[in-house]
């Protein structure tokens, strides 16, 4: 466990990233904590949890089961840890928190001793510690999906207007993580950023500091008039189209206009590469013999917001309803998603719900 | 450039993976240099390009080009150099090498002044530096390619027998590696294993120790009795299949049998992925349309080294002859691949053949 709790960071290596939300933000001063204390927190966290995927091989070594798959559950747990501990020593303004591993909304334990008097702010965070667990083996990117409501549940409330931002952390080569913030009363579509990590070890001193920066202030998934290059597609759950007609012959239709496959399995891969290219599709439909993976509250809403803060579009495949538009009623709740570049979702959901062919 | 030489290193770290070549391998007497200097250097690289790549956002933000492009280049420059110094300072009995970057075999300049006196090996290197750049900027996974032929040079040699060993390099969460090596006149099929990177920073060192451990003695793509549990399946150049009705047709066969979807588009992650997971197929056709990208030299022999080493089979997707049987006449010469387990590349080549359907 150690690695996961630590002493308070100072977040210098954050200004950068802290004073580009201050001025992308219009009226901050009633998000200090979310801005200033959060969001630091929650990309600390993700530092935490790339060193501690860097270091996995360690934890399968000094473990004392012999499979992997208990291995890989101590990464997962771990990775919570880091997360939680986050909240719970930097976050008073967070008071409730659930995941995918602990999938039941509990108060926020806090060091904190009650409510930050500085700030009338409150939070319920909702987060996916570690996506992806089929990949980690091979050594594949995997993620982390964090959803940041306004108020004490998240649980039959509004999502596109209490869900007020998104965390996805990225554990590839690098360490980057995409930040999409929506505030209420606000008339735009919201941000959407790249953010890098650089970690350094100045020689003699023991520590290191953790330098996050803007690698790209707008991450977009609008098409420019003369149209994308290349076009992606990222078909999940594709044994669902042996017995879909509806999506074997979308995927059918992919291949014939030649888009390009990228396929990792992992969510938060799998998205972040359509917001570094550009474009992209990614569909996750469900059928009777297929049936949904993703939670809704950990994975479908966070990555939802992520997607229209980008100029993207995220919608059941069931009947074409924006994800955002469905209150979460319990944290078990699962769907299916197709999301990315407007005019792609739209043209998908014509072929899934019957209505055109590719 | 700094980061890319530096120090003889120890190998302190890598004592576990010296011992173990020794005794996985008959008649390593021979092959001192091979397994006490050659391969600790290229993994002592493979650290180093590690380290690149986390670090690529500070060369981004310190290079004179602002398009991610020619950052990229960067980074490849970057990873070529570790290689190049690794061989010219601590491998004296590496005396030809050529990469996809510089593909010409040129002498290797050497600080050692002559062949090592204390052995009579001598080897040629031929690797990829940093193979799957298209992902690079969406942080998915990529990898090294490095094969190693006995002699002079690798034009105009029998792979089969002098291609001796290969190395992949894999950039993820963690640092992983797939080393693979069949000696002439060795009976057996060959060894593969899965390295694992950990590195830390004393406090108060200034430096850091590198250690290679053996994580996985003995990938096998062999398929128990039992059959595997999930099918994999990585289809390349996939927009092949819009004018090859044998490709299409064997994509859908993967798909009505419900075969897993896992295609990153780097050839590295896409093979270690079913090295790991015990199971899959990777198919690279080639059509009058969509011409042969891979280069056999750099990316094809190393690759079908390592899956033969597992067990599996790697064949020429044109007429179905083992990739390792073919000479190489030139650098650049390129071709497609149908490779992993046995039995799948066995059945797709008789579906894209002509000779049967899946």
């Amino acid at each position: 466990m150690s690695g996961t709790t630590g002493p308070v960071p100072s977040f210098a290596g954050y200004q950068s990233v802290i004073g580009h939300l201050q001025s992308a933000l219009p009226h901050n001063g009633t998000r200090t904590s979310l801005i200033t204390s959060i969001i630091p927190s929650l990309l600390h966290s993700i530092a935490q949890i790339a060193q501690i995927l860097r270091d996995s091989h360690v934890i399968s070594a000094q473990g004392t089961a012999n499979s992997f798959g208990d291995d890989q559950l101590n990464v997962d747990v771990l990775a919570e840890n880091a997360i939680r501990a986050a909240i719970q020593h930097y976050c008073p303004s967070v008071i409730t928190a659930s995941s995918e591993e602990h999938p039941a909304e509990t108060p926020v334990p806090g060091d904190h001793h009650g409510p930050d008097p500085s700030t009338s702010e409150q939070y319920t965070l909702a987060f996916d510690p570690l996506d992806g667990s089929s990949i980690i083996p091979s050594n594949w990117a995997v993620g982390t999906i964090i959803g940041l409501w306004d108020g004490t549940t998240a649980l039959n409330q509004a999502p596109a207007t209490k869900q007020v931002a998104a965390i996805l952390g990225v554990y590839g080569p690098r360490t980057t993580a995409v930040l999409a913030i929506r505030l209420p009363g606000s008339a735009s579509k919201g941000i959407c950023l790249e953010l890098a990590l650089a970690t350094s070890s100045p020689g003699g001193s023991g520590g290191h500091t953790e330098t996050w920066t803007v690698s790209n202030p707008n991450l977009s998934l609008a098409t420019s008039s003369s149209g994308p290059k290349t076009r992606y597609f990222s078909p999940a759950n594709l044994r669902a189209a042996s017995s879909d007609p509806a999506y074997s012959s979308l995927i059918s239709g992919y291949i014939q206009h030649e888009y390009t496959l990228r396929y990792s399995g992992g969510l938060v891969p799998d998205l972040v590469h359509a917001l570094v290219k550009g474009h992209g599709i990614y569909l996750s439909p469900v059928t009777p013999n297929h049936k949904a993976k993703l939670r809704r509250l950990y994975e479908l809403l966070p990555v939802a917001l992520v997607m229209e803060c980008a100029g993207g579009k995220a919608v059941d495949e069931k009947d074409g309803t924006a994800i955002l538009e469905r209150e979460v009623k319990g944290e078990d709740e699962r769907g299916g998603i197709v999301c990315g570049t407007e005019a792609e979702v739209e043209k998908a959901m014509e072929v899934l719900l019957g209505k055109g062919s590719e």
